[in-house]
């Protein structure tokens, strides 16, 4: 739809400029393979079903009252499983609501803020949002993050760990690196994708006044459909994000959401166990593709990054597509003969790899 | 908490300076009587706790994949029983939310937007959060809205109607009179509490391309739990939403909030026969309290607003607390010989005023 300059006046200057973040396909196709969101190929943890299932039996008239506004035991359970205190943890309307709070709370400054010109495409929504300043890096021609270049200054750091769409991680080393050069920024790493295999700066937090950790359960815990993310920093840190989350929006999680995200962390067995599949299933599966011919970036998410020296990626993409099989192309420099594959079960990662067959 | 410069050093300079919104207390104490936070004393229709039943059933699997980014069967939903097209709808997290996203989508002007002295407390957090500038209007001695007040030149207007903690409704001949009176600004009419006598402005939509009308499910629906509220308007003024929201979160609502509130949409009947309840409960209690010397202003809303000529209110919110009833009590000036109370059963209301007879 479009509007005329009559019709905008109404809006407010700024906003007619905004240029929205565009999430990936949410098609309602029956029998399509969905690797283009990275969605977990597995359900949640049966607990979770159980605990809105004890909501509606136990607590269903509760529904007219307001939830918690502090949603104190999503946070005890997150702070009990992350190995934090309470007041170390922030809980939002998943993880994208959390970093919308995070560029509010620490990156309106004078100076830029600095992220790689890959990663995730959200961050210069929020930043034009919010009137964030920013700085570009650029990863280097192998897509990894140069530390060198985080030494100037700036306005605060924020890095998707490991990153996205590239999929490539940085070592625990390598942030404290950015940390200890940075002591009077804030540096945000986001772990959307820690749980496959990189390793947390959780542990980092109570050493880094300066850090704050930013996950979701979203993807390792199967819990899209839920809308629930979280960030561990210092009491001091966390304290700025309640300021902005408080004059927003006083309760952003709803009761069903608390009791299906404790439940949730609650069942790490389960977890972990889910977690491992996708790991070994991706381990498969960048066999396979590089058998036939592509080359795929070192992952350790549960998506690839893959570029075929034969094939167009747009192109590919469009076929795939044809075939009933989703994945996710970025029309953007450098990254423009890429594409994204969400990992699925050893069944769907079969069904991909052949049809690639016929395609190649 | 409070934290050192040093520390909030890292805070965005304009974050330190905020002054967040107080919602009404949770209290985790047995037996209390609720009536401070305007909750309906009645459980949401039965086909709300058979809807989520039947996501668990049916689509617990899906709680992996992401939720619909528009909310679509929500929205048609609530064009359903609203009388209007589905591109006239936006939804989001709680109308907290919603309002949020307006002042960022219209009230960043040049001008000041203007609001009465006395109305819902989030306004000015909202205009802080934002930096919209703001001129607040008082309301007359009786606490009524003045129209003539809202003919000065102004960035946009909001109005609570029925107003709060007044519960004072104007009539939609009112409302008109200040949409004609501001033909190249956007009028918000907030109408949390429409639907316990006052008329709503929806049908007006239509007809005034500068009307945003915004609705919640939280007190009518008795939905406060579960966190959905809706905004209805000219499709050119909902794009302006929409593009605030994509540049904040793209998936505000999950898979249960979405299945719960579409069955509450559906359940004409018993929405109706909720709120007449609480109306004639309304009508019976405002008798009861005048008997016993409390001056009552005119409700429209699931909560009255009440003063006693003898009695300092603050006392009497105290001592009430101690009888395990809470009411609202806000510390400003003007109203601060004023208490705001929620209108719970009959039996409810009763045990309200027992426990005022000993009190007087």
């Amino acid at each position: 739809m479009t509007f005329t300059t009559e019709q905008m006046r109404f809006w407010s200057p700024e906003v007619r400029e905004l240029e929205p973040y565009t999430p990936g396909e949410q098609p309602k196709i029956q029998n399509l393979l969905k690797l283009n969101t990275n969605e977990n190929p597995y359900p949640p943890s049966p607990k979770v079903v159980e605990a809105v299932q004890a909501v509606l039996a136990h607590q269903a008239d509760a529904l007219r009252l307001y939830p918690d506004p502090d949603a104190t035991q999503l946070k005890q359970a997150i702070a009990t499983q992350q190995n934090v205190s309470v007041e170390q943890v922030f809980v939002g309307n998943g993880s994208d609501e959390v970093l919308a709070h995070i560029f509010k709370a620490f990156f309106i400054q004078d100076q830029p803020i600095l992220y790689p010109d890959i990663t995730y495409s959200f961050y210069p929504v929020y930043s034009q949002f919010f009137g964030v300043k920013t700085q570009q890096i650029p990863l280097n021609d192998d897509f990894e993050i140069v530390l060198d270049d985080y030494r100037q200054a700036n306005g605060g750091i924020i890095i998707t760990n490991p990153n996205a769409p590239t999929s490539i991680a940085l070592s625990l080393q390598q942030i404290e690196q950015i940390l200890q050069a940075n002591p009077d920024r804030v540096v945000v790493i986001d772990e959307a994708y820690i749980d496959f295999g990189a390793e947390t700066a959780v542990g980092l937090v109570n050493q880094y006044d300066n850090l704050v950790v930013c996950q979701t359960t979203s993807k390792s815990r199967s819990l899209a459909g839920l809308r629930v993310g979280f960030a561990i920093a210092q009491a001091h840190l966390i304290a700025a994000l309640e300021a902005v989350k408080n004059s927003f929006n006083s309760y952003p999680m709803d009761r069903f959401a608390i009791a299906a995200a404790v439940a949730s962390f609650e069942d790490q067995a389960y977890f972990e166990a889910q977690c491992q599949k996708v790991i070994q299933s991706r381990d498969k599966l960048v066999e396979e593709l590089k058998e036939i011919g592509f080359k795929v970036l070192p992952s350790k998410a549960n998506f690839i990054f893959v570029t075929h020296p034969a094939r167009d990626a747009a192109e590919l993409a469009i076929q795939l597509r044809e075939q009933g099989v989703l994945v996710r192309y970025f029309n953007k420099p450098r990254i423009d003969q890429y594409l994204r594959i969400t990992i699925g079960t050893d069944q769907q990662n079969q069904r991909l790899v052949e049809t690639l067959k016929t395609l190649l």
